[in-house]
């Protein structure tokens, strides 16, 4: 039983997400672990050197978690050939030309999401790495959750028989700012500035849909800005110009439906901030992000329509919690430690750049078909 | 104080509905409670008279239920100008040439919905009767159910603010009759029969928006066949032609949206059979049938998005039951009594055949959109 | 749509069993309701005539219920044409010889269990029935109570999956008469009386094991007298001379395992005085008479052996309960009626004598195995 | 009052068995109590030598703990005479060579269950003890779970009366591995491994009949392997081919019938993942690992059996749970103190290799039952 190292460029871990859940919740919480084992009972560690601008931030990061390297210089960092893995939360604009790089560099590239600004951006990167022959993916951290991969358990033993429907309701209060200030950032709510519900969570969506529902084939949805005044993390009023909730319905090749709603302006009456319900012939199960209620046909009760009189049934207490079986491990963390299983011995890995390329595609179906107020059929990406 | 006598030509009451909601719980409930006060004080009582085809039906219930009156030919009955008010809830069919000759024969006129199979029949009927100056109506039963009217009461005091978005969502399991026997007739799930989700629903939720929540101005719908193959009354396996699940978007005049969910194929995990979900800038509703619980921006929590921690927030215990202050008459009940104080006094009244109209516009105007996969405007109804 | 009468001869039902289940809730019940619907809709109304030897008794019981005909001689009831079924509940040693006079005369047979007293008996009386070619059955009520039709159902829906053992806890505290009253007949402690718990209870989870889990294919059993001294109806002390408690163990021909325990002397903790646990490969569930509790795999929880810790999980909490769908009519009267429409129009009925005597003959086995202390096959009945 | 020192040899302690149960929460808390208090006030402190063939392993378990004393040459340990108690928890296959050389060395013994591979092994080893006249044990940790303690003090006030019967309800549903993990080791369910659910439970469940309930003078016992495949630790799927559920039906020389159902293949529906339900001609008790439940036959309700009615009585809620009067010891200190007191002080202690031979023997007869399919008397043990 052997253990070697693993080179990681780790470039933008200086932001809260790359730092947070990429940098300590991912490779430092696998180091301390004692790296990843690979199928043989051999172990590797990651080795992570930090990428930024920033010398300051990059040494305070690099020294408050025992990091021994890191640096500015990109291209040196690149030339390493002990760092075989360029991984990037940086800002989306920029992601495509450090890929190009770094895959031109023969290193295997792993980013954040959205992957590129637009579809054709996205597919390009996707088919320079896969002609460079290069492994690559992108986070679907989603998938990992404990609500989802109870649904995704429920799949597998075939819980659901065929399924019929999806309920996706996402969302909660953004606060607009005046009196309680806003929980996020006010970019958020400007188009000009990237935001909006649709190219937020869309993405997310699709590969939830792709992954535990089937393949999405025709989508409508209609973005709307509700909230057409907020005000900013300085407490001055701007108009906010980007969709701050979307309606959408989506139809699968299985013949199932998705209907969501994801709005930053509704009070939450539900079981968690994001429930999928999904309703099959065999049984039904809503999920949150973390816990998931099950009901089988053998348990579904026989409500009667009958409005003269108070309901009598308990429509929450006939349906059971699946129990926990098994240690929740972070989300990001199990999805690197994937990829390095991936690009050491070549484990299975479907999240690749080209499955990112179709999230930004579905955000962008969605944008054009709230704009064009049709359905839009969701088309093979090309190859 | 004095007591007048009105005459009601009560047409197809030996059938479920109209016996149990518009004969015993309607009119024989008000005969029975000593009639209809009027705005001076005096009372109107009321005097039906039954009509049918089934002379036996009709004796054995007036005799059940002591109505002195009943009749199998609708002519004379017509004829006589005590009885002012002509009500039909026999077969949808028949209802158009009915209500013509009872305006004819100067009729005051009020009716089951739907008014008519189509929107042409629907208008013209409704123009009839405004020619001929007779009072008309059409019952909209659902705005009259306690949890509707807690809605029409958080919206008469201001209680929403600006309405932003209304999630409607309806519908429970109904099973498929193979093993358990299922809970709704079979000719429900038969198109051919004039079943499907669409027909049924679409129309109370056209007058259940005009009420509470704005104008619809465009929709779009998706009806859905889920479940393909059912077994009916006698275990008989038939297969199912009519949509048992629509998913539709409305725009309102205001800008809201209302995001309907209506099936047959769902386990319910949410406060009623049917929820209506409103959103508003001030505060927010949930409304089933009989219940409504609100949570004011005051009370509105604060939720972060961070799918790492199990939610600690409980999104069920931050809502507040709005009391019951009022005891709750029968809807159908009380929508006769306006329209007897309607027809009486001149009471305000606006649930009119026009009105009524609007609902079979709407499921049209659904079918429409489905089998076209486009959204629709709603238009004004023509003159 | 007409309605024929059909004449039955109900023998022995001056006593308990035969007045309250066969006539009152089964026979005069459905007389009540307006007889048995065929499939072609035509209805059966069954017109009892009661036989028996106290005249008194059958003349004060016929005039309390309405019943207009009753004798005292059986070959002239025999010898009506018009009185098509003949039933008896009266005492099992003169079963046989009443049901062969009944065949003779041509009469379809029903009767109350065990059929005869032993084996050869009931298996002649069946090949009696059989080469006379009329319609012939036994009571096997306990299929039609509630619990066990839940289970029906959860086996006809693949719930289970593979089953793989059902563990069949039966009993309760039968006082021994001394202090607090017995609440059994003392009969039933008496060898020599026909009493005891394997000739008591082992016919009727021979037809529960056929119609629900499998075909038993061997058995071990093991009867006690764990009282040995009782107190009688007027106080006396007697010695109880029949098993008053059995331990069985019975294989199926699928390979799973019914564990029994039937005792008179066990104080109750489980949900019924008789539940059948049932494991599956996809879930579990514990039918009592009347509820019936599942555990479907994606809802079974991941216990850990631990006896240093107090246990956290709540092993009754993690169950859900199937719940009411159907109106529960009386298991004895559901039996009638399927019998009626089985002699009528030929309906299927499975629970003939033959199947009854194999009842008789697990009792037989079961006995046999506890007196030779041994493991002893179930063979096929001869044809 | 003077603390006199006793050296132990522990050999096998760095298992996980041996390290928790037997080190840490046994003699090094009894260190760190200040000892085992004898009857005469003096106190008698462990200190352990460690014994393994690791080095490394025993250096870094002794330094965590604190224990000065370790070594791999057990010759050189036996030669110690401070050493006066050798213990073992490592292999069963070395078992008993390793107690035959420390018995020859002058050693007491003390050792985990089983004692030997087989019966004759097992004799052999307790004569060879009992003829040097050196004291010796083997752990019966059970007999001092809080459960069964309670049970134990029902018994010691007669609680019971005469014990009739004890229906003995073990295990829990183990996943098989494929969807959801096992909680259990592949090897369990490998016959070739050792495995086996006879094997594992058989021994144990002796010694509490032997200590609670009576001894046993004969059974039958049927083994299944419910799931013959199963997925191991990589998972890798395995064909199991021991055991994994057994019945059986033990009768005690008091007459008493002990009903055994032990499975890795059942959803738990009772108070405990194991339950004994003892029912005494004066009183019942159901005990767990932990808790303990009464009902006198004073409170012993009068249920009537009554298929007709849904049950009224509440069969949980007339149990009376036997509350918490002592702190509870971890069940394998308590009897190391005991050991420790009968080799100082020569206080009484019954649970020696004879009496562990029985637990042998047990599953022996009870995997004969299995393969020859009968009853089988449960011998003495020849001297």
């Amino acid at each position: 039983m052997t253990t070697q190292s693993l080179g990681i460029i780790m470039n933008g871990v200086t932001g809260r997400m790359g730092m947070n859940q990429h940098l300590i919740r991912s490779i430092l919480a696998i180091r301390d672990q004692g790296g990843v084992t690979l199928s043989n009972g051999d172990r590797v560690m990651p080795d992570p050197i930090l990428v930024g601008r920033n010398a300051d931030k990059l040494k305070r990061l690099a020294e408050t978690h025992n990091v021994t390297r890191w640096t500015t210089d990109l291209e040196e960092a690149l030339s390493n050939q002990d760092d075989r893995i360029f991984f990037d939360a940086a800002s989306t604009q920029l992601r495509c030309d450090l890929l190009r790089k770094a895959i031109k560099a023969g290193k295997h590239v792993y980013c954040e999401k959205p992957i590129a600004e637009n579809l054709a951006d996205a597919l390009n990167i996707a088919r320079t790495a896969e002609k460079a022959g290069v492994k690559n993916g992108a986070v679907q951290d989603k998938l990992w959750l404990p609500g989802l991969l109870k649904l995704q358990q429920l799949n597998d033993t075939g819980f659901f028989g065929r399924i019929l429907s999806v309920n996706l309701d996402f969302g909660y209060w953004v606060f607009e700012g005046d009196t309680v200030p806003a929980q996020r950032p006010s970019w958020n709510y400007r188009k000009e500035d990237g935001g909006g519900m649709i190219l937020d969570m869309m993405c997310h969506w699709r590969y939830v849909i792709d992954n535990l529902f089937g393949k999405p084939t025709s989508l409508v949805c209609l973005g709307k800005t509700h909230i057409p005044e907020r005000w900013d993390e300085n407490g001055t009023a701007y108009k906010a110009t980007a969709d701050d909730a979307c309606y959408a319905t989506v139809e699968l090749d299985n013949d199932a439906v998705v209907h969501i709603k994801s709005s930053w302006n509704t009070r939450v009456r539900r079981d968690d901030l994001v429930t999928f319900h999904v309703d099959g012939t065999r049984g039904s199960a809503v999920a949150g992000l973390t816990d998931c209620h099950i009901q089988p046909r053998e348990a579904t009760p026989k409500p009667v329509w009958n409005p003269d009189q108070k309901q009598t049934l308990d429509f929450f207490g006939d349906w059971q919690k699946v129990p926990e079986r098994e240690s929740n491990d972070n989300a990001f963390k199990r999805q690197w430690e994937m990829f390095i299983r991936h690009v050491v011995e070549d484990a299975p890995f479907r999240w690749t750049l080209r499955e990112a390329a179709k999230g930004v595609q579905f955000a962008e179906l969605a944008l054009q078909s709230s704009a064009e107020r049709r359905w839009l059929d969701v088309p093979e990406l090309e190859d």
